[in-house]
């Protein structure tokens, strides 16, 4: 006879609990981003649909969703809400793909190797204003200030971590900088509003902030991770991808500033793309994992998993609750 | 002895009336522009400082602040939202330098020629961003409205242009919604957005905003016309860029809805860029002045003009409304 072993968690954390919370807003949410992504300019909602059809999580709308849920929120205002964060992620990754010159997102050809840069900056901007006139049409001027202010920030972001790209040298503050701008600032948005529609008490509304600012910046560093260990059929991101381009994540950050001289030489040439190839991704993540540098990545990632997970801890235990929690866990978790 | 001639307007139309009613609020407005495009990122006031400074007339800006001085408007407000307009007018400027592909503007090395293609679409991100931003701070619902909805009509007039780009048989009709959209729409609400905020009623708020609507058809329309008969060094703009590009303007439209079997040959090959040279450019505009499109988009752009004056005739009979009815007549005669 064999023993049975029975773990403390006998499945892998899953976007299943959240998922399955905010299943019926989400099909509310999902109708006003097809209705208000219509134009009598047919191209606008044929590109805007290859991206937001293109099987992406609805991760942010899902986080205003389930901080909802979470907080009780028994009104409907955050399904608008919850499609105008969508559709400045959406304009974001159109802009973010001309600007990486992306051919691939989500393991599908991008809208600009379709349609054109000029198209997709184009439908962006439609999106953007798009999400604009969804937030007057809620009214409250402080998600539009949220809201505002985050997308501000985003943009900021990206021209920093333009300016940083192939910077070797990038510091570890910096490169925090730029997540916590280009990825933590519209999770955080995301979640806060939630706490505004519900009209929730200032530290209720700073701990969801929290919670999706620190989810955002775990969920970024794994990322960056993943980068070196998925592959393209797992994750619809090709490894490596974060190579070619020369951008410097935080792996690079760490293997760099523990490496050699031969190590950093190694590193600048790659990310300055003078050698960039097969045989060096493969160096690469030999030496990110010698130098224990995608460890560290997922360390720094689980530690901000922790404080989003310890900054709910004002809110009731609910079911909702914990699926925010087992969210966290399923970032982090997702690389492996 | 040589007699003399009396004419009754001894000078030609100038935009001078109109920047000398404005200019103390035009350097409010400068303050706060200057101030509200840094970043601590400092290629975001480089690249936008590049634009922001380089010899735009400051229109849109210039026009909320007519229209205010016409509604005798005593507030601050409009500074700020002056400066909003002006973000989102330049976040359009470097979206379509990029989508263009334009090396010059006003004379000048684009931002994209300079800083690359990714920093003009980031940067014009921030912009749009920090104008919504400015619009929060000043608290006016009604005021977020116009200038969300006036960023997406210009969006989707852009997008409209872009599937229209070389397709010669473009009916006027479809011209004149494009251009609606991606210069109206904004001079219509600069100018409204000055009766928002002097708190007028519908009728006063819906004549400054024909006004607005009706001068930007016609400014658009006299450009389009220049870019055949003026040359870089008065205008900044070199003659035949629309042609070089493929713009089907409402010259182009009208010459090639005139012109037999021979001339719309003539227009596809040189709209498709297949026959777009400095002859193709001579015989181009010889064509234009032949069938009277030169002639007859004046004409248009006279009649718009004309509608934007009649429709000040609501307010009363000032100085500053004198400076908003030759600052119609300077924008059709400056072709000349």
């Amino acid at each position: 006879m064999t023993a049975t072993v029975h773990p403390l968690r006998p499945e892998k954390p899953s976007l299943k609990p959240l998922m399955a919370l905010v299943a019926p807003g989400l099909n509310a949410v999902n109708r006003v981003i097809l209705e208000r992504m219509q134009s009598p300019v047919a191209l606008i909602p044929e590109l805007a649909g290859h991206l937001i059809a293109g099987g992406g999580k609805r991760m942010r709308p899902m986080l205003t969703l389930g901080c909802a849920a979470a907080l009780d929120y028994q009104g409907e205002r955050h399904h608008k809400l919850a499609a105008a964060v969508e559709f400045i992620h959406t304009a974001t990754l159109l802009h973010d793909d001309v600007v990486d010159g992306s051919d691939l997102r989500r393991g599908r050809a991008t809208a600009n190797t379709i349609w054109g840069n000029e198209a997709s900056v184009l439908v962006g901007d439609f999106l953007f204003s798009r999400s604009f006139e969804l937030m007057v049409e809620d009214g409250s001027l402080k998600v539009l200030k949220i809201l505002s202010h985050a997308s501000a920030v985003i943009a900021e972001g990206e021209v920093h971590q333009l300016t940083a790209q192939r910077v070797v040298e990038t510091s570890e503050d910096s490169y925090l900088q730029i997540i916590q701008a280009k990825t933590a600032a519209l999770f955080s948005a995301a979640c806060q509003i939630a706490a505004v529609v519900s009209e929730q008490d200032d530290a209720t509304e700073a701990s969801v902030e929290a919670y999706g600012r620190n989810l955002g910046i775990a969920f970024q560093l794994v990322d960056d991770a993943i980068d070196y260990v998925s592959d393209a059929e797992t994750m619809g991101k090709d490894i490596g991808d974060d190579f070619r381009d020369g951008k410097v994540t935080l792996p690079v950050i760490l293997a760099y500033a523990r490496g050699d001289e031969v190590a950093r030489k190694f590193w600048q040439r790659a990310m300055t793309g003078r050698a960039n190839g097969e045989a060096e991704l493969q160096e690469a993540i030999e030496r990110l994992h010698s130098t224990g540098a995608i460890a560290d990545t997922m360390a720094r990632a689980r530690l901000y998993g922790s404080r989003a997970i310890d900054s709910l801890s004002r809110l009731p235990a609910t079911a909702a609750r914990a699926a925010l929690i087992e969210t966290v866990e399923f970032a982090i978790q997702r690389a492996y």
